[in-house]
């Protein structure tokens, strides 16, 4: 049985719902259920720009990546178990989703194109490290077509299936293909609370305090559908993110139930792995930093994941961004082949606890040869960025 | 030129040398150095109990491994290159350096056998990751005896080359081999300073200020000669590692340049890598923060690497230590396979800004499915440790 919530009265305190399956056992097709507390957890939902050929939907071989079933359907699509023949794929957006997409593709020894609209993948690090992600990603046999939006798609003749024949593009370009995939994002499921009269946060998210309360007493939000504390810009923000979903579920029952227990908020800690390409980020990024209102400087550094003399020593960048008047670490970007991406957790802790470049550069690291130069590389960035706080310290103003 | 200081004289504020390299080129084979600032550099000397057959020498198939020269010419004794055939091999030492060794030479189809005082190897972590270590170590084909003490070497006759011949244990054990490697750690390098008046502190090493001064105006130390201060015990200790070396140098050098800089103390953090097994520890193992006065909760978990459904998701366990009133984290182990010895640093952070269990249990670590569960290993450790906290807590006292 599959049953939607269409709307929550605040006021008689009840949730109206009715039957989506459609089944007939004779069982009530809609209701209303009174309730003391109430949890908001509504998700997400994925991005969908009114493009033309957007909502063609699965059979017409354009293909959202949000629930279980469409990733069985998309699956089965590329498998050709769906009676296609897939040999093309043109993946839009180049976040998280569509890099991991184009990635499981190309594994498949399908040609991938992947479109975006900025100047270099995964928007949320900074250009530099996007150019090293580009190359990488490039380098895998996708086809990355940069500074491009998707003006439509182009469907076949109904009378043959309608299925999607090309992918057309702002600047005129054609890309013919067998198969779409949409990994445009997601924006956060405030439908109900919306309606409800639920105020929702600066990021558009349902706004909650540390325990997972809505601003409307006996109303909780947790998961995806919230916005979070960001603990470097103070901002509210929307973080879709399993982890923070997970940890906020727990807060909320631990309140719900009695107890005490609160969410202290997010670093932007995020991680992704593309081919051999491995990618780590947390705090702010340059673009986010400035936009917040920091004055920042950063530090970039080329090192490897062991000794530069082990054998399987890999290639890592570590970029650092900090605040140019107190060298407060504002943020980290790590990106690397195997071994590089998790290191970010350790900038995570140093960005969760405020500390400066300086004191990130006393850190006592982890060192063996297979496993850092002397010089861990987030300790050379640090080093990097610390002189780079001083210089502009001592420059006439 | 090899030239060796014998002496340093703290009134006359000069150094004493000699030649050691026994060339005859007419220069001078001694002399005296006078000097405004001094620095101590001289390092770590290995361990050497009183047993017979430990002072032996390469030559006779027993060799040290703290040198350069020390490690060419175990290269060359296991290859069969000084002319002896090397079948069996006993390592004395079960620490870092001892399961090293032992995992060179397995690679190398030996058959090795490491002999140690502990009940586990790596004293340096709890037991119940010892015994981690243990079964890997073992499972990887080396021969590993506990709470065995070597008690002498049996030594060939002088006129066959006095080649090693045998082990002999404590409890009566003999362990015939063709070459031993003493693993047995390392001392402060301290003759100089001892002999010179230069104070030494608690531990036995050169006792030195943030700065690197040791208490003798004009005269500095830095490296495995010195004392570093223990963040978390707030002791003084001596752990003789290449990167707080390091880093003191760093440090040293600035003060001696007429520059600032500090060096922040350590928190006990070291990694290794004995085969397939990553095993890395920060802070205070339980047995440490005993003694440090601490009264301590712990708290392990077995995770995997990865989420668990991932191809390559490797097994490992997260152990935490906490002060048992304040949550304090004080230390934590993970010992794992590929991809678990560095997640340590993370921990290292929180060691370092002296975060709670509790507090630890909320941060934001970078998830995705090749790299970590939804809760990381880390998170799920400190939820467990901050239920153990509010337990002992709860329990009359």
């Amino acid at each position: 049985m599959r049953t939607e919530v269409v709307g929550v009265d605040l006021a008689s305190r009840t949730v109206s719902w009715r039957r989506t399956d459609g089944r007939r056992d004779g069982g009530p097709r809609e209701g209303v259920e009174g309730f003391d507390e109430l949890l908001l957890a509504t998700g997400a939902v994925p991005r969908r720009p009114p493009v033309p050929g957007f909502d063609a939907g699965p059979e017409a071989g354009v293909h959202g990546v949000q629930t279980l079933d469409d990733g069985s359907a998309l699956l089965a699509d590329l498998d050709g178990s769906s009676g296609h023949r897939v040999e093309r794929v043109v993946v839009v957006g180049g976040g998280y989703i569509g890099l991991e997409v184009a990635e499981a593709c190309v594994v498949r020894g399908l040609h991938v194109t992947v479109v975006q609209r900025g100047e270099t993948p995964l928007g949320t690090v900074d250009d530099d490290m996007g150019e090293l992600i580009a190359e990488a990603v490039r380098g895998e046999g996708v086809h990355l077509l940069t500074g491009e939006e998707v003006c439509g798609l182009e469907l076949g003749p109904a009378a043959q299936g309608g299925r999607v024949r090309a992918v057309h593009t702002a600047s005129g370009r054609e890309l013919p293909c067998d198969l779409v995939v949409l990994g445009l994002g997601v924006e956060p499921g405030v439908e109900l609370a919306r309606g409800a009269g639920v105020p929702l946060g600066e990021s558009g998210a349902i706004a909650v305090d540390v325990g997972q309360r809505t601003r409307v007493e006996g109303v909780w939000a947790a998961g995806d559908c919230t916005e979070v504390r960001h603990r470097v810009s103070g901002r509210g923000v929307h973080v879709p993110l399993g982890t923070h979903a997970n940890k906020q579920g727990r807060v909320a029952g631990i309140n719900l139930g009695g107890g005490y227990a609160t969410f202290p908020g997010v670093v932007g800690t995020a991680i992704t792995k593309v081919c051999r390409v491995e990618i780590g980020r947390t705090g702010l990024s340059t673009e986010e930093a400035e936009r917040a209102g920091f004055r920042v400087v950063t530090a970039a550094v080329d090192s490897t994941t062991t000794a530069g003399y082990m054998p399987g020593a890999e290639p890592v960048r570590v970029k650092l961004v900090a605040d140019e008047g107190s060298g407060r670490l504002l943020g980290g970007q790590v990106v690397g082949r195997s071994g590089a991406g998790k290191r970010v957790d350790a900038l995570a802790v140093c960005v969760w606890n405020n500390m400066t470049v300086e004191e990130v550069l006393g850190l006592d690291l982890a060192y063996a040869p297979p496993f850092a130069p002397v010089w861990d590389p987030v300790l050379i960035a640090a080093r990097k960025a610390a002189q780079a706080v001083e210089a502009a310290c001592q420059r006439p103003a």
